[in-house]
């Protein structure tokens, strides 16, 4: 059997255990029992290193799948990999405009460090969830003497990449598949009114924190292969670690949706900084990485309106609400919104759509 | 027999496997060989909760020493526990208002938001390492097109506390013993000319996370409750969420020495934010608490130099470098320097020691 495009996950059947499966069309095969690989969640096999990844890719296409498969269907899908530390960077110049543009009307929307190097911080692992999880409207600090349910519930349409190859010390750019096992759909959630308050001088914290979702499926970096595209120019040139031997980009074609309605269509290509200058740069000060880290592209927005990742550059932080079929309008989520987003490389494979519900505080 | 305060850690002899162990006077008691608690890291008794906690406690007074302790100096001590989330603050008004006075001087030294709520942000899980480890310089970015290692390698002298049980949503700061199991000293190593380069607008990301020491003994929160003092008054008054019942502060008396001379002695009771406060605030958004999960206090600074809880502030970022007794002085931290942070109760007991040592890069 010639095997398409294969993408990796837990599962489990009619509240048995958790197995580690692998999406073959739309049926899930159940690694254990076909004895390919014994596991209840990603972390082993990301471990494991390419050599693996590779033996399991080709020894599935041996598995029996009327004997150890089961239809996508019938199966629970859980949070894919255990997250050992999560980052989150900032690469889209069009996003990263729009939003100085909002909040600093007055200054310069890119800040002077920008173009230098990539922009990122280090968000909340433990509150990490897998699509299909519901997001309860979190309360915070709103402002002097003001606190509340966040009135700004934000999504940020971004690529995570997941490693698997832990390092003692700085990955060069050239070496990111030797580490990174995957690619996953993540939406971090964000309350623009308590970040807003709270980031200066360290950055966002609650405004975060209270969930950021993934996608329940990893597509294995090599199957993504034939969508890397030429990366973008940059300029100024970027330090010596920030230049890869082969400069290159994925292109991925992301679709969000608020309650089935398409609002956005970001192309991943269109990100300033590439996936391999993050990880570089991640792990140049000597930062050490494990298996199950993640790191997120930041928002992906391109140089139209159809293509802002996020309400706050879609609505302009609410100036301009965005219209849905049904008649009613958007600045921010409303409660009972879902939020669904979707990716796909040219030909395929898709990344799993990461949704999630927004419930009432 | 009378137990004094008990701090636990892991330790290994002469290359075996890890265990859980008590600090008893001098001794140091196998706590899985003498049958009172089989771990080798602290995090399965951190989450059994408080009950637990006192009868561990209590078994200790029964424990043979002679057959289950072994001198503490003939013992290797590891990371006493595996980090789940690693979050730090930003609590001493008076390191703030410094840091303010350095970084901005033409400005309010403190941000509109500091007195409103206790300023947070995460930090790197991954790289807390534990005392003894040595800490090489870290290189990075430092401004436009320029790279290198660190010219401005600082400690910060820090409380940190430590998450035992989970948690599903906020934490009242009335609740904060019910949830955190212990204390520990953290040195936060910081690249000041990397964090200043990088850290507008996400807040610090390669400047710190390179390495984050905590001392080898965890003191158990009730060890310490001899040592409340009220708090500080807040004004204006905080937010309901931050207003426990029982307002209280820990009078601990820190002391840093470089290469064993004493350069700040910091008072922990001077900082603004108590760490009841800190934990309400990290957990009001709904966000998850897991076992491991480490906050820490910030830079503890004093109204006085002599009680300046990092270099930025001692040598006022280079300008008035301070003498050491052998004739040299430190803007910043030389190769070589070792750092070493104590703590200590009032009659006792001592926090368990962090220390590092600086290699080249």
């Amino acid at each position: 059997m010639e095997l398409g495009p294969v993408t990796y996950g837990v599962f489990s059947v009619a509240g048995g255990p958790r197995r580690l499966g692998a999406l073959v069309g739309d049926r899930v095969v159940d690694l254990t029992s076909a004895g390919v690989f014994a596991a209840a969640s990603l972390n082993p096999l990301m471990a494991a290193g390419p050599a693996v990844w590779r033996a399991v890719h080709d020894r599935l296409a041996d598995v029996d799948l009327d004997r150890h498969a089961h239809p996508a269907h019938t199966v629970r899908m859980h949070r894919p990999f255990e997250v050992a530390d999560y980052a989150d960077f900032y690469a889209s110049e069009h996003h990263a405009t729009n939003v100085g543009r909002i909040f600093r009307p007055d200054g310069p929307p890119l800040r002077e460090n920008w173009r230098h190097l990539p922009i990122g911080y280090h968000g909340r692992a433990g509150t990490v969830v897998v699509s299909g999880t519901d997001i309860r409207r979190p309360a915070g600090p709103l402002g002097p003497g003001e606190f509340g349910p966040t009135r700004k519930l934000d999504f940020e349409a971004e690529i995570g990449f997941v490693v698997g190859v832990p390092s003692e010390g700085p990955v060069s750019a050239d070496a990111f598949a030797e580490h990174v096992f995957g690619v996953c759909l993540v939406n971090d959630w964000s309350a623009r009114d308590v970040q807003r308050w709270e980031a200066t001088p360290l950055g966002p914290f609650l405004g975060k924190s209270f969930a950021t979702s993934i996608g329940a499926w990893v597509v294995p970096l090599h199957a993504l292969d034939h969508a890397r595209v030429p990366a973008p120019r940059q300029e100024p040139e970027p330090l010596p670690y920030l230049r890869p031997a082969k400069p290159w980009a994925l292109d991925l074609a992301i679709e969000v949706r608020i309650n089935g309605h398409v609002v956005s269509a970001p192309r991943f290509a269109d990100m300033y900084w590439t996936p391999d200058q993050q990880l570089a740069h991640l792990t140049v000060n000597g930062a050490t990485l494990r298996t199950g880290d993640l790191f997120a592209s930041g928002t992906v927005s391109g140089p139209s309106p159809d293509r802002h990742g996020c309400l706050l550059e879609l609505s302009w932080d609410g100036r301009d609400p965005i219209a849905l079929p049904d008649g009613t309008t958007r600045a921010y989520l409303e409660d009972g919104d879902t939020v669904t987003i979707s990716a796909t490389a040219p030909g395929g494979p898709s990344l799993g759509a990461v949704t999630g519900t927004v419930r009432a505080h």
